[in-house]
């Protein structure tokens, strides 16, 4: 099996890293040698999260060398705006470098600063980035030095959507895209709309119109269609941990279709993407199937009346949609199957 | 104040019906004088629900001659098909029949049929019925003898969809109505899909293109646009009780229009509506703050990007949306304020 | 009817005080003069809880003053060690106060000072108060002009306990309080425990040994046994938003008593008690059957193996644990029915 | 590593199935060979949960003939009265048995008879299985040919006891097990007061002072302190899907013992046991860490004031519970590492 690969997180305290330390600490290639983090350095992992008592982490002031001497690969989980500061570092020190947050996802600076702010110098690392949606960019995934992994709403929206698009089937300025997310996307920063007392029980759209995952969604979108595409996406806020669902609406370009034409050309799509799984004739996916693992699970409607097909895409936001999809790039990064270390079954009920 | 009005419930055992009994028995004019059901015949109504162990109410078997003695309004909490085999002859005997079940939603009974099921013989009957959502037929109601209380999605979609519409402000074939449910809605019939286990933590759509509410939206749309409207209704289970959103996608006819103008038409359609408040610019509803109430709110954005308008529309299902509507048509009937003997104020958090 | 009682609430942003505004704006012999805060003065009350948008309130800031001139009842809803700064100037100037924090709840300021911490001044006027909790102090209460409300946890436990001790039924020093309650009991200020991410879909045990409300417990314990009484009193948080349950054990003084023998007891007990409701053999509460109301449920049950008496009592918090007790504590100050204004039958499901 | 163990499982839709299909399937060492139902039989398992569409396994009828063929060991996951029809003939025909209900886990079938009915002539097989308690009965186990595995309650209230009363700390008489469930305990079969609708934001007792895991845990309490225990166990339904919390209360022998020496004690007597995590001083578990995984979390607390020891012990009511505790005996029983195949940290949040 040969020697285990090295990796160190950058921000293991929040909800993306606390799924990192989980599936790297069980993952069967990896050690994970250093855990950083700024506000917590010095805590050990478990006065974080005690049920992590039974493993001996401690987290480390944020030192760009001593990472780069003990990790060949670095996983940055931090706020939008940080990544841009650490990676070229790391990069220049040869490690390889996964961020979960949205500073590499897109190919034109410009567009990352219209929507994030900031006055970002790194135009040319940033277009070595590859966008870390394994299903669609697998083999740029495979020699990246760095990858700009996906937004949680943009993982479920483009899953659902690629097909759709790729193949020519929908009319791409009829797209709208209803998505519904737990609320463990928000972070674990206390916010007062967040506690339970307010969120359980309630149910709301934020963000309409102008979320920043639009813009993430659009230029994936636009590269799959060939054409500039603009999307209609609202996000909700649902009383539940995790899940995204994504109900996606687009018309048909050919009315005739029907729904075992559009099934078997999502089958077709995703034959070789083991973490797709394309439902059965009339089975429309609960996100709680896929609660726990890196799975995508994807049910096809066709409307005869309206002419529109209805997409449901639903994916774990914190693994597929976050942490465990790192993993899968992490996996492919180091010729590993996509699969190695990453939950296959969902914790149900 | 003169004499109360006497009201029979049939059908008492449902969560439709717990509502009803518990908002009348607080009602000011109102005096319960029959509770009707068939299983649950003879047992003590706190038997069923122990929460009202210091009502002494009790439930009779259903005998349409002895309620039509006793009550001067009959409200019918059953499942579909039953209330078209009594309402009739309730009606024969003088009573006036608010009916929360769908056998009277229907101007054509062939759409009722072909949705349905069954085979009616009450044509005349139902033509009479009038549509129970009093934002939009306040004077018919008043005057009616027979009353078909809209949905629960029906509710939350038109009061949403209606000025767009009326207004023309929308084409109405880009109509896209995206809901979300609590698991209430369901019903009290023990099933395991709405199990606590299964259900929580989790959301899925159902129905998608086929869901019996899409008839009786488009109808009332129908009505509203002066031509046939054929909309996009995709119903979601959301894990919690109570509460529906709406959300409502549509492309406008004039892309020059801003969210205060849309906003300015909503405010004067519902300008003598008490039960509708229209969110100011830039707040979204939350299903929970219409938890317990009459109240529907409702939030309007518009994307320039797109020329779409989004609505958002949120009820609590089990009080605007199926009881405490029917109670509001009875105030009216009744020429009472049409607020009268209902909770104004949302039970938050 | 004669005039309205002004009544002004200081502290309204939090969700006792969300409650009372709710409560006192629906009560037919109140009227609302006053809403005060530090924080959120100037605010219109609508921007902290956007469903009172039809409520035209707006919080003022904190001036004693003005508050007396406009106000003839005062309800204090801040955090601990505030009221006993303004109460002793509310009473001069001839407010009649009911406090919701622990300042009044105390005979002796001596224990509060322990387990509270300050500097106490106001014996004199503490000495003067009366311990908010009609269905044992209702005499006291009617004619109090400082009233400390009890704590959500001392009411459940207490009217759960209160027979026991007053007709000697139990072994005081076997005393066990298992308490359980919703997480708004925490408050509405954001913290990191009570996300719902956090606390969704957990439990755990919390100030075991050592949680404040137990002298306030073994106070009214004491008073009602006629001896000093310890109390083993363990708090749970519970992924709800409201309600309480009381789980009591105590070894019975007489092992030959039978549970109807028990509930025949706690009925008489509470017999002019509208707000408790002793439940049927074998009937144990759930805590939804008292959401929204200010009820309290008990039901008792006796092993005869272990000669232990097992009471179970249930509140909603922030109602019969809060600010609906208050509302019937200003009931009997005004000589009004206890009942007046406070819904009866619970919001359920 | 050999060949891998052939397991059939026999009733494979509940929920312990479903968790015992999942850890199975993930399992290094073992092969699931054999799916049993009766009324499922026929069935893709992927019909029953669909999250398991990429799993191929079709779920037979119950011919103990060919599940002894195919399969060295066998879990019965069936309801209480049926295990002890099958489970002789498998012994006899060589298979090794797992019984996940609660025919095998009493000494004495007098004592299950009187609570659970039935007539059971099999004293003599009964008298040969194993309780599957690791932590209390390791070297048994091993050797083992029929197990039969805890109640979900009866483990978390034994390893939060066993230290007690092994060591004598705790006076036994005075023994109370508050214990608290999330409703997946109740199984997966629909009943009315599992619905989400009733049971979400509502918390009872049920079964006081009479549930059938009282005398499963005085029986091996009774074992423990070698003298004859009764204890009060009181179960709540909590509204959540998992988990289980039980609090106990004992007056300790020796009064003068503080929380450090009863930790010691405890760290101990779990020194061995990989399974149990002793937390540190004034930490008390959360049910949510043990989400998902084998791990039972234990934390202690002495009242000074009152002479009690409090302890609280935390699992996942499905995994330590049930399925995964029962693939722990199985570790055992093969001679692996009592860890294997079981996912070691929490899902979490």
């Amino acid at each position: 099996m040969g020697e285990k690969v090295t990796v160190g997180i950058i921000g293991a305290s929040g909800y993306g890293g606390v799924q990192l330390v989980r599936l790297l600490s069980e993952h069967p290639q990896v050690e994970i040698t250093y855990l950083g983090g700024d506000s917590s350095a010095g805590k050990k992992f478990a006065d974080i999260y005690p049920h992590f008592a039974q493993l001996p982490l401690t987290i480390e002031a944020i030192d760009l060398e001593a990472i780069a001497q003990r990790a060949q690969v670095v996983f940055l989980s931090l706020p939008n705006g940080l990544a841009c500061q650490m990676a070229p570092t790391l990069i220049a020190k040869g490690c390889r470098v996964l961020d979960l947050s949205a500073d590499y996802r897109f190919f034109d600076l410009g567009v990352y600063q219209s929507w994030y702010g900031g006055d970002r110098q790194d135009q040319e690392i940033a277009e070595k980035a590859v966008y870390g949606l394994p299903e669609l960019f697998r083999d740029r995934i495979a020699d990246a030095q760095l990858i700009g992994c996906p937004g949680c709403y943009p993982t479920a929206s483009l899953l659902g959507t690629a097909p759709l698009l790729k193949q020519g089937l929908a009319q791409p300025e009829t797209l709208i895209i209803d998505a519904k997310s737990g609320t463990s996307g928000g972070g674990r920063a206390a916010k007062t709309h967040l506690l339970l007392a307010e969120a359980d029980n309630s149910l709301g759209a934020y963000g309409v119109a102008r979320h920043r995952h639009t813009p993430e969604i659009e230029q994936i979108c636009s590269h799959l269609a060939r054409q500039e595409v603009q999307v209609q996406f609202t996000p909700h806020l649902i009383p539940m941990v995790r899940g995204i669902l994504a109900t996606i609406y687009a018309t048909m370009r050919d009315p005739g279709l029907v729904r075992d034409d559009v099934l078997t050309i999502y089958s077709a799509f995703y034959r070789s993407s083991p973490w797709v799984t394309v439902l059965a004739n009339g089975v429309y996916p609960q996100t709680k199937w896929a609660w726990g693992t890196n799975r995508c699970y994807i049910g096809v409607e066709v409307d005869p009346r309206t002419g529109r097909v209805i997409v449901m895409s639903a994916i774990d936001n914190l693994m597929k949609g976050q942490a465990a999809q790192a993993v899968q790039c992490l996996n492919i990064m180091l010729g590993l199957d996509e699969t190695t270390g990453l939950p296959r079954m969902g914790f149900y009920p």
